[in-house]
């Protein structure tokens, strides 16, 4: 029986030097096409993917050209919308890297939404800057008028900053699962998912504007579909600590908790690598294996012969 | 067991009142959920949809707020971005229609790329018009620019036209049988289906501006999934003939070769209940069943009951 292994790409990995057109980003796409066809022919492949630059465009476009009857869409909807543009670009790929094999795939884009929790501190601390930049007096008037909270964004403007909360649930779960064991390859938990949470006395699902961080989405996708394997694919092909000091150190085959002992000291930069072992270390914890590398490490990473592999 | 049906929604249906606000539709959207909830304790339903008002708003914001950090998406990633965003209203006012019975929805909205021949003589005499309206003079300097073709619209200003090609192929169509086949309710070929063509000597996929209409697509994705009868789900009740003349006739159970009789006549109008009859009546000459009829008279018409229905 193959292996499943969860994948979870960057946003910014399809923008090679800031290259944002279409066209641009599905060249970039063909490369993740080609991997994800090699290890399709020995793992269960689920991909997860960021989307950071790409829905920071697609608001600037719906807020700056809103009018009232084509008004902007909400940033819960921009996210089911990048979701089916990223999705496009790397089914596509992978179409084209089995066509290249003379095979057919069969890949599927998953529009999914991420069940959070309304209660989750986060929603109290909008701390995640999207969107475009705007100047105080602008930011003010805007977050007036809209109830969004802004903030100075390190010296370079003001802009929208909303919660990320943690991901809880992932309403598509058991059809992922059935189409794992179907033998089709599933792009799912775009950008962290649609935020959705449940209503309290129905239940319902109701979209809710936040970015769910996408290492920890994916972490929850690999959990809830029992993979096997969870890696973060990033821009280095392992975790290294003090980086560039005498000291450096990098880390190869590390236990969950060695992680903790890192992570509480610091060792780890907020919004750049923290997340990664997080996800990483939490999904070891639960009894998998966690890998955090690049993609030219990849396969071999899988093979326990490089990467960052953290076990329980 | 349970026949299968696929229907096809107007875009159009979204926007009661031309309300085109993400709230506003989803409302629209929630009792879609709720007919798909009915109709789903007794047949396997799969959903397609049309786009046009949804993917001509992210085409004004796209081409309005283009910068060259944000460049615009082209056309065919535009149909995308709107596959997500349709798709993730309609899949969650599925999934709140079965929370509502205490049930749990299995629902899927699939990006979907539907193939086009690249021969197809539509692309030598683009006519759907798309996107903002322009100047003359405007329309012709970005028509130079971006090698457009723009024409002059009903008095009401100058636009993009593009190609309208017939649906020949959807890439996800065994993907989609499976997840029928395990109880999925599937959404798919969004806005017509992300228009891709196969390249002359690699038989690559690759994306290509230019809109499949919606109820042909449909239509495909009703053949190729082996359903049993297609539904084009519009404004009214019944196609008519002579409507509001003395020799009015509503249509009830008539065969393919009658409505090729009426079509010759000119009895339907163009880009409006045409392709709805040429596609009912397509899929009855295939041996299924096509039905056209208004989301009150849905059910009944299933039952034989109402609308307009096409057979053999």
């Amino acid at each position: 029986m193959k292996k499943r292994i969860v994948l979870a790409l960057g946003g910014n990995a399809l923008q090679k030097n800031g290259e944002s057109t279409a066209e641009a980003q599905k060249k970039v796409a063909e490369s993740v096409g080609e991997i994800v066809a090699e290890l399709a022919q020995k793992y269960e492949v689920i991909l997860a993917h960021g989307n950071g630059p790409q829905v920071g465009n697609i608001l600037i476009h719906e807020e700056n050209a809103a009018t009232e009857k084509a008004p902007a869409m909400p940033l819960e909807t921009a996210v089911a919308m990048s979701q089916g543009q990223i999705g496009y670009w790397l089914s596509q790929a992978i179409n084209n890297a089995f066509i290249a094999r003379g095979k057919n795939a069969k890949v599927v884009t998953v529009v999914s939404q991420v069940v959070v929790d309304k209660e989750d501190p986060a929603f109290k601390n909008p701390s995640k800057p999207i969107g475009q930049f705007y100047t105080e007096a602008e930011a003010k008037k805007i977050a007036k008028e809209r109830n969004w909270t802004v903030k100075e964004d390190a010296g370079r403007g003001w802009r929208r900053v909303v919660p990320s909360p943690k991901p809880v649930d992932i309403v598509e779960k058991n059809s992922i699962i059935e189409m794992v064991e179907d033998g089709i390859i599933v792009i799912a938990a775009g950008g962290g998912g649609i935020p959705v949470y449940r209503t309290k006395v129905l239940k319902r699902l109701k979209g809710i504007d936040a970015v769910i961080d996408k290492d920890f989405a994916a972490e929850k996708l690999a959990e809830l579909t029992k993979a096997d394997v969870f890696v973060s694919v990033t821009a280095v092909p392992n975790v290294f600590i003090n980086y560039g000091l005498p000291t450096q150190e990098k880390l190869e085959t590390v236990k969950a908790k060695e992680i903790d002992n890192y992570k509480k000291y610091g060792y780890f930069k907020a919004g750049s690598m923290l997340p990664k072992v997080e996800a990483a270390s939490e999904f070891a914890r639960r009894g998998g294996i966690g890998i955090i590398t690049d993609i030219d490490n990849l396969k071999d990473a899988l093979d326990g012969k490089a990467g960052t592999i953290i076990i329980k």
